[in-house]
């Protein structure tokens, strides 16, 4: 069965034919035929942009995404293996989601990293046990490690932006915030960079690290592909011809747990806010959003000509049709009916 | 004009009929054209399978279910009769089901016992006074005394698992719980299985009787369909060569309104947690969902190879497409337009 | 781009077109092909007809209507502009504008007033901040000081109760309340009886004056199409031959702020809750729902027969189906198509 939860799931070669159907669908405002599909989303944490651009990408297409949320409109799961249930969540999520494989098409899940434990967060529990009970294809709307539908939107827009990214520079640059984030976005960023054979750059303060085994993949990834990946903790300038320059906040593995050190660290850390001035006359800024405006950037940096962050949040809808239509399509090639 | 909310108000040849047409849907993959069709959905309490599998149903048809949570996204009701309205309760129920009658082409609600007092709860007045108010067809989605659409998605699993369930051995089987729950599923259950001649053993600790009308009315149906109805009070094993155990949790009503006796009770008989052993040969294990694992039912008797729960909750889904392409048709057996 | 937003933003001409097409829609049960097209709603105030009735009417058309609730399912929307945004709402307004153009077909937005002042209330800032930054069109699902939808429901109604509504008389009727309600309804009600050149009174207490620019729109439009307009503060009858009494209550602008003090003076005016003797042989009721009952109007006159408080909700829907087909419609008449 097809998942797509995760980049290394995926062959290079599949990325590239969802990108390039992506951009096609984009461009000749073509949108696959989902009659009578059914999407089921479950949100454990709140979604703008992923919420909208999917319900969005399935009414154009003559489906329709159906949202739960546990703990509001349905009953909050369980996630826990051989317990008592007496807590106040009162349904299993080995029974929810068989259940919900009956009455969709296709699940997809948001559940965002705990911060409390790499160890924890890299498992990415939730997220493994859907693939595991679910009896359909399962998407991720962003886990604790991976944002993978961000990665496709990322790689077609720095394919409109570079053309031929091959051996570009890309800079993925952290920026200070109010609370640590997960490092789902950043490792998808990376991703989208080495799939495309970018010149990485992680530029980030000492602490920030992102998770070892993403980092090996990116640098895996973009060496076989011809670019190359390198890592900088210098917040005055970004590397000569950077064509993009990807901006992000996340938290320090090392200050999880500890919230009032973490508030100081970014603090001692404002300086890395971006701002115009460090744009380069070729260089495109990209952020996932949302973002806190003259925290992470500055006003002048996020409506400045170079900032491509609408488009890009605009390319979310076109990569998720792209992979509906490939989530939804049998080996032959076929659209599946029941 | 024609309402799905209690067992009574349908004749058993319409409830057979709806059995046979939900039998076909789901076997022959065949979905109602329900085009443009508006199913209105008021949930007073939560719901994960109900809340899926109408929106579900009404998505693979062809039409949408719209959700109104009052309170939340909506207004909250006011249900009292005469009364001065300063409350936070901004909107007449009276008001409300008129107006939404004018939007929707079919109107459904989940309203729960609120387990105060026995002679209240069977009056089930919210629901009656949306039939009264509504000018189009209700259905329910649990009231505070039946589960009619659980009812006949109860009745086509029975009926895959007996194939020839009359005269066929079924206990309803009571469960611990930390809190009382309503006593609608219980019902429905019984009636399910009366309606199909089984014979029904009720097995609960004293104290823990279901209404006596609902008693009455399984009583009378399954003796004249050819089956027997019994009570008894024994946890230890079940009746001989039980074909279906319908394992449910239900407070008693002596102890409505007295929360703490009523939690000591529960931990009383916690012996009562139905286990692997329990099952015999041919027994198949049923319950509503959701259920708190290892409370209820230990994980050995729902991950069992006799548990059918799952198969249970997708009948919801086929029950359900029935009953809307019954609602939805004219007297004269065709899908009415506007 | 079009907008329906504000009534002074359309000509009359457009206004009455609207109001022919949503009335040939009724008595027909027309209704224009909006199969594909996406309706973004925004609500930062619950909803119960608005919500449906748009969902409902995207919904028979082949359309979705799309809701977002900043603050519980997507982010909570930061709308000061050039500040640190360091708060718990995450997301700039700007942004989350900018990027919902770019997955739905047109956004319609709830924002209330805040009644702490006039100047600011007036300013609608919340609104024109949506039509500044979306690249689609937008519509008013109730702003701070205009509910445009209301309205063409309203002069449906009105036109339906009166046939030849010019020079007839139509009364605005204030009514206590247990709390200060906004000036959107009250303002867009006299615009409704305006647009079709009725003899106006608005009858309220002194202290509880509409904007003065409204009131200006409303006194120059209605006396332009041969209607007259005027003010009484007398609670005891309405004028003679009144053919409408639109009943609503708000607050009194001299007492924003001042919650203690405003409840007083309702109080003080419980005598204006509007009673069946009231009602001439001739007056129909109309108010915009919810309405309170036996506080703002008891039961008697709200369920008088010349109440018509279900039809004129009712007839949000098939103005609001009119407004649709004009929104997505083309200067050369056609639905465009992307």
């Amino acid at each position: 069965m097809k998942h797509y939860t995760q980049a290394k799931r995926c062959s290079l070669d599949t990325l590239l034919s969802l990108l390039q159907a992506a951009s096609l669908m984009k461009y000749e405002r073509r949108y696959p035929d989902l009659s009578g599909k059914i999407l089921g989303m479950v949100f454990m944490n709140p979604s703008l942009r992923t919420k909208l651009s999917f319900e969005a990408a399935m009414a154009r297409c003559g489906g329709q995404a159906l949202s739960i949320t546990p703990g509001e409109s349905s009953w909050a799961f369980e996630e826990q293996l051989g317990i008592r249930m007496d807590s106040d969540r009162p349904e299993h999520l080995k029974d929810a989601v068989r259940v919900m494989s009956r009455y969709v098409d296709a699940l997809a899940l948001r559940s965002f990293a705990k911060l409390q434990s790499v160890t924890e967060d890299v498992q990415d529990t939730t997220l493994r046990r859907f693939e595991d009970w679910s009896t359909v294809p399962v998407m991720s709307l962003e886990s604790a490690v991976e944002h993978p539908c961000q990665m496709l939107a990322d790689m077609l827009t720095i394919k409109e932006i570079c053309t031929e990214p091959k051996a570009k520079n890309f800079c993925l640059r952290w920026a200070p915030h109010i609370k640590p984030l997960p490092l789902a976005v950043p490792h998808s960023a990376i991703f989208a960079a080495a799939h495309l054979g970018m010149n990485i750059t992680v530029c980030a303060p000492e602490g920030y690290e992102l998770h070892t085994e993403f980092i090996q993949y990116a640098k895996e990834t973009t060496t076989f592909l011809g670019g190359t990946f390198a890592q900088s903790h210098d917040p005055s300038s970004l590397p000569d011809d950077t064509k993009i320059v990807y901006v992000k906040s996340w938290g320090a593995s090392s200050l999880y747990n500890q919230p009032e050190r973490q508030r100081q660290d970014f603090e001692r850390h404002a300086h890395w806010m971006v701002d115009a001035p460090l744009l380069q006359e070729e260089t495109r800024l990209l952020h996932c959003m949302p973002i806190r405006r003259n925290l992470v950037a500055t006003d002048a940096a996020l409506d400045h000509k170079n900032s491509a962050i609408i488009e890009q949040a605009e390319n979310r809808l076109w990569a998720q049709l792209s992979i509906l239509e490939w989530i939804f399509t049998n080996d032959d090639g076929v659209i599946q009916n029941d």
